[in-house]
């Protein structure tokens, strides 16, 4: 009698035969005796045509009306997937994210969970019913519906199993499971039977979009156990976990690819303290996050500073600086969408000094130019152009587990 | 400085050229200095579309979810209109059913408004914002999204104009007004300046169509002017007021035809007391409304109870009574769906005893066969066979309005 905590995302919800596909496997789990909560994402699509809608009659409306608009399509999926249940002949109840509790701060369109109010979602577990709950989306302190930004059914997910004590969350994807390099793309990519939060933190940030990164963020700060795995194969998945078993046995545990990138260089600022804090400061106040950051040597009294964002926000990033170049103090700007994210990925890596260079290596092999490099204590990452991206993942992925058959 | 409320349905919001044309309507009152709340309801077809991606997955959905489900289509009306709005550099908010405070009762799918909370429209308001609204949407104690049926819309716009003390209650739709008779398909109809409350009650229940019933109750009740004109023309409307100027001039105003109607008969009742009401305390305990009823005169110990109900409850109505056979005590049940309601309307006809009389000859001239008469103070009301509907409404308009250019 355990509380599991389930989501679907929106490929698994796309039709009327997936939804019912989904009820069964809600179903199964609830008659072997458990308590079930289930997050759903807005049907296939249904999220992106409401964007083109929008689009066609503001090309820049409020966040706060895009959060009105697209929280429409989760509170659909919760609704046929209800119906869906009930047509089995089980008590289920849809609830959206106001009314399931999830309290929000007051970031549109990017909103973060501060609270879940487990109270109605209670009562009606109490009431022996399934509980299908929009994700996606929560309620601000003012009573206005927030999004939580792409991938935010993931986080929902999370965070309703953290405020519930689930003992799962299973997130049931339209992959059975985290790879070493995305499946689609890698000959030779392995399904991991366990990975931790952290090289998972890595994957989900660096483009390998089975998991949102936020909500493993989530997962790990609450320990909630968490599983990748398909909705259509039935197969077991990856579970996310604090510490796995075959940890020591591998150093890298996977390879993946980010062509939402884009590389914004600033040329001839001034060499003194404050620059990067007035440059990434503007940014962040515009909820601007980036990623690799790279400093030129100072030299002639002037630097460059060079840096990643996501690819959606390059317009407003250079708006925003070239709005503040006498403040800043910059000569000029150089952007270029053309570029991807390569990188590596593993728990073992930071005892293993031969990971990176065995990277480069493959990269300098393939004739693959890196633009830029960034490290952590589990990853490498480099930047290289986008027409390079694919190349690159199958090189390093060679490189790495199929020479001998298995990792490193 | 008037606090307007108008409505705009759903073919008056269908695409993204027409929400464009709506928020140009808006902000052009707004622009007078009015303030202005805003109804909408669902785009064009949404209702029927996700009506239909129900009935793919349940045939017999809960109504709870139901609601759920068609309660969106509303949430994305108010968010498209709202950024066209904006678009036009006007401070607009749009609200759902619950966040504008509309309480209703727990009917799901047929709800009725209990109360309307308005400090949040009345807080934006004061902001200078235009405030939208989801139409046919509101909560009930149970924190559960109801809708109010269909035509439910207008019920919304009514409630607010009353609970805000609006001066004027504006309800858009695709005709500009109230005429004699259906422009298409009656040849001669003519736009109505003005109509009683009390008329368009009978014309709304009768299948004019142009707005809800309950509707038009609600604003009788509270007092609430109405007028009814159209999004594209520009023309004025019709008003709906408590007493018209012109109503001394005519006994009929329009002719209304309905053919959501199906006929029961209940054949060899038990000649007593009581068995009307196990009849229709029954239906009523399932929310079918019962319309005209006919008991024929008793002879032989026995008679006979035929009724009218909207088509969609027909089924429904013949199970439940089934069901309830020894209950209520008759020997067979006879059901036709193939039959319409006609019926003129008018204030001044109670005072004209003439009016049934001409009809029934119109009737009597153009070969149609009555099957069930109707009478109340301002209208009188024929059940015949669908396939004679039209025929029987432009025979009896012709006779009333089109004999010497004029009504009567």
């Amino acid at each position: 009698m355990a509380l599991i905590v389930q989501k679907f995302g929106g490929s698994s919800v796309a039709n009327a035969d997936r939804v019912r596909n989904v009820a069964r496997i809600i179903t199964e789990t609830y008659r072997k005796g458990h308590s079930v909560v289930v997050v759903l994402s807005a049907q296939g699509d249904t999220t992106d045509d409401l964007i083109e809608k929008a689009q066609e009659i503001n090309r820049h409306p409020s966040k706060r009306e895009m959060d009105m608009l697209l929280s429409s399509g989760e509170q659909i999926s919760i609704a046929l997937c209800a119906m869906a249940i009930e047509a089995m002949g089980y008590q289920v109840v849809s609830l959206t994210g106001w009314q399931a509790g999830v309290n929000t701060d007051s970031a549109y369109s990017v909103a973060r969970i501060k609270r879940v109010q487990t109270e109605r979602i209670q009562n009606e577990l109490d009431k022996k019913k399934i509980v299908l709950v929009a994700g996606f989306q929560g309620i601000n302190k003012y009573g206005d519906i927030t999004t939580l930004g792409r991938g935010g059914s993931d986080t929902s997910a999370v965070a309703l199993a953290a405020a519930l004590h689930a003992d799962l969350c299973q997130i049931y994807t339209d992959v059975d499971g985290v790879y070493t390099a995305d499946p689609r793309l890698v000959k030779g990519a392995k399904k991991l039977e366990e990975i931790t939060f952290d090289e998972m933190l890595e994957l989900a940030s660096l483009g390998a979009q089975v998991l949102h990164n936020r909500s493993v963020e989530m997962a790990k700060r609450y320990n909630v156990n968490l599983e990748v795995l398909s909705s259509l194969t039935g197969n077991p998945g990856t579970k996310v976990k604090e510490v796995v078993k075959t940890m020591e046995k591998t150093h890298v545990s996977g390879v993946a690819k980010d062509k939402n990138v884009a590389r914004l260089a600033l040329i001839g600022l001034a060499d003194e303290p404050g620059t990067a804090f007035k440059i990434f400061s503007l940014l962040a106040k515009k909820n601007i996050n980036v990623d690799i950051i790279l400093q030129s040597i100072g030299r002639d009294e002037s630097k460059d500073i060079s840096f990643t964002v996501a690819r959606g926000d390059s317009e407003e990033a250079q708006k925003i600086l070239e709005e503040n170049k006498d403040y800043i103090g910059f000569k000029s700007m150089e952007a270029n969408n053309q570029v991807a994210k390569v990188s590596i990925v593993g728990a073992g890596m930071v005892n293993n000094a031969g990971v990176a260079c065995k990277m480069f290596e493959a990269l300098s092999s393939a004739g693959i130019n890196i633009n830029m490099i960034s490290t952590s204590e589990i990853k490498v990452s480099v930047l290289v152009d986008e027409r390079d991206a694919d190349r690159a993942v199958q090189a390093i992925h060679d490189r790495f587990f199929n020479e001998f058959g298995s990792a490193n």
